[in-house]
């Protein structure tokens, strides 16, 4: 099982990269959200005064901005939880990771698709199955790094394992059920926007599951 | 108090990715800003003589792009500063650092806004209020940090550690403080600009105050 | 032969830096292809309901996304297995990684001729050259560095480096055989897309011959 | 002199931040250089044979793009080579990097700029002033780096530090140089562009510059 030192080295500097890549992607998606943000026009024959109100048209924009924003945190903030015990990877690892990059890069998209069909329950789903993918793509990357401890070296303790396994199932689950939540809103509310209600949802459940496994 | 190699070594990766997302959103906040300058449209019938005119034109949208990148290079200075004896994290630490992220996302959005509506209070006072955020979260997280030493080991000495609780005070009680500014320069000089002026004090003030508390 | 510690640290960090623009430029050309879906716009008089026929008028735009960030993943992914052994670098082995990453920030652009001219042999042509020549580059630096175990010490074995110039050669090689077939296409059967149909056998291939030659 | 471990691993710490924020800049301005590229608009009534014809009319975009590529990987490579040996910083550093880095993100800016002024000599004359900017906070960069050894502990050989000091002067000069020649081409030959030929003879006089020193 001893592995020379320089075949040691080269697999962390792989590692390094792919966690390189991963940064990158995150931090761009974060911020090139910020372009579905639209400045007001000044319309001619308008004074100054009537920017708060135009602002205030837009927040549903804000709204989903904030939402977007959040997620890729929550996700960047399990992948980097995820991968502080890693010592080793596979192209199987690494195909898993770059589909998960994929739906982190689809954010801003049917963020701004959200935005501009607010009422439409295809374009919530469509929001929601991509957010969804997201979370099942990191469960199961948890998976296949901890399945028989095979890239994290018997250091974390199984219990700690399946914590994480539970608590990382939650937001697509979450996810996947606000679709026909959005359907059930549009036709008997004339709204999909329900679905925002169990999104939001997904920050306080999280924190208590957190807290009641972590005792 | 002994810790096993492994475990330092996971959180020292863990760490080393909370700066590389950093980094990698205050590069792309520094680099996305110069989308918001507008190169002119040459109109037909005009010579290229037109063009000094016209770039003359947008002196404004340049002075705003020279203060909000001078303004992300002085949070990204903090920031730098501040994690540099940083030896450990915890969830609450990477949120911080996540709302502070937010709101570095956010500058070219009002850099872009107050470029749109410069004679409006409202667009003056978002990008002070927005700035302040920043300043607030930044002085926060130091806060944080070395509250009880917790996460720098006892290293600096605790002179140096109020020096930068001062310090990094400073910029956000300026932006706060322009606020009222702005809406009296609108009321009674029909301008919110003199915020400006008040802005670009923070330089040399920070500059003395550093000069001072370094002696 | 016994160099200095202090050069060779030198070295390392010389080339870390290699690899930290390179996954930049990477990230930031797999999050830049989402600019180019286009969220289609509700027309007046319309209901929500049009969105999905929109959305699947749009599905070659679709289809092209996946493509080039399957593309970028697998350069991506041959230039980390490359990088992974290298020890040490000189200026050509830069300029040579320079010229790789110019085709990969060309992709978003290829992508957007390929999806406004989809019926044209030329920009099919053209996506297929900048693709090819990525491919080319990615194939010359692997012999660069490997040639005499110039850079990577004697530690990978001569039939490892063999099969990777092979496999390496690979998907270039179909990038450039799809050009005649696109014309053909177009000639033949009044569509170049039948250049797509090849491209997409890269996948399949490579790892068929991947399999074979890693017995 | 001696230094306690901890405080050089701090200090080596905030030195690849500043590397970090700056690869990350000058990965981003390679990639952001594409939205310059325009994908010709196919008007109604014609077959898409007239792309070649189209692309051909913006040969002067893509020229630009190259030359902006290229003089980007060129600033790039230089700033590698000189941080190569660095050891340490201070806060002048810092800012001559951040200076560095605001001509860099202007770079996109004044390639559009040139795209779409061509025949005016002020737009080749920004685009010469940003470059050879960014060329002379490089070369200052190396002087304070080097002055009395400052941040390379001594490792370089003086000869080696003053080569770097005149080939570092070059690119900067060119760029200067060729402002009062588009001025004379403009009013001689009415075109500016003769500055294009002195641009491109940075590469081949580096080239033979280094040669030449490094004997």
């Amino acid at each position: 099982m001893a592995e020379p030192d320089e075949f040691r080295e080269a697999r962390e500097k792989g590692l390094g990269r792919i966690l390189a890549l991963s940064d990158g992607v995150f931090a761009f998606a974060l911020t090139l959200l910020v372009l579905d943000l639209v400045v007001p026009a000044l319309a001619p024959n308008q004074g100054v005064s009537v920017l708060p109100g135009l602002l205030a048209g837009e927040w549903s924009g804000f709204f989903n901005y904030f939402l977007s924003f959040a997620m890729i945190a929550v996700w960047w903030n399990n992948h980097q939880r995820f991968f502080e015990y890693v010592k080793g990877y596979d192209g199987s690892l690494k195909a898993l990771n770059l589909l998960t990059l994929l739906t982190i890069t689809l954010i801003p998209f049917f963020t701004k698709l959200l935005d501009a069909w607010i009422a439409s329950p295809v374009a919530v789903s469509l929001y929601a199955v991509n957010q969804g993918a997201t979370g099942t793509f990191l469960a199961l990357t948890w998976r296949y790094i901890t399945k028989d401890h095979r890239f994290i070296e018997g250091r974390l303790d199984q219990k700690a394992v399946n914590r994480m396994r539970i608590t990382s199932t939650i937001p697509p689950l979450v996810f996947f059920l606000s679709i026909p939540l959005a359907y059930a809103g549009f036709f008997f509310l004339s709204t999909p926007q329900v679905a925002w209600i169990i999104w939001y949802a997904i920050f306080p459940i999280s924190y208590f599951v957190r807290r009641k496994y972590d005792r």
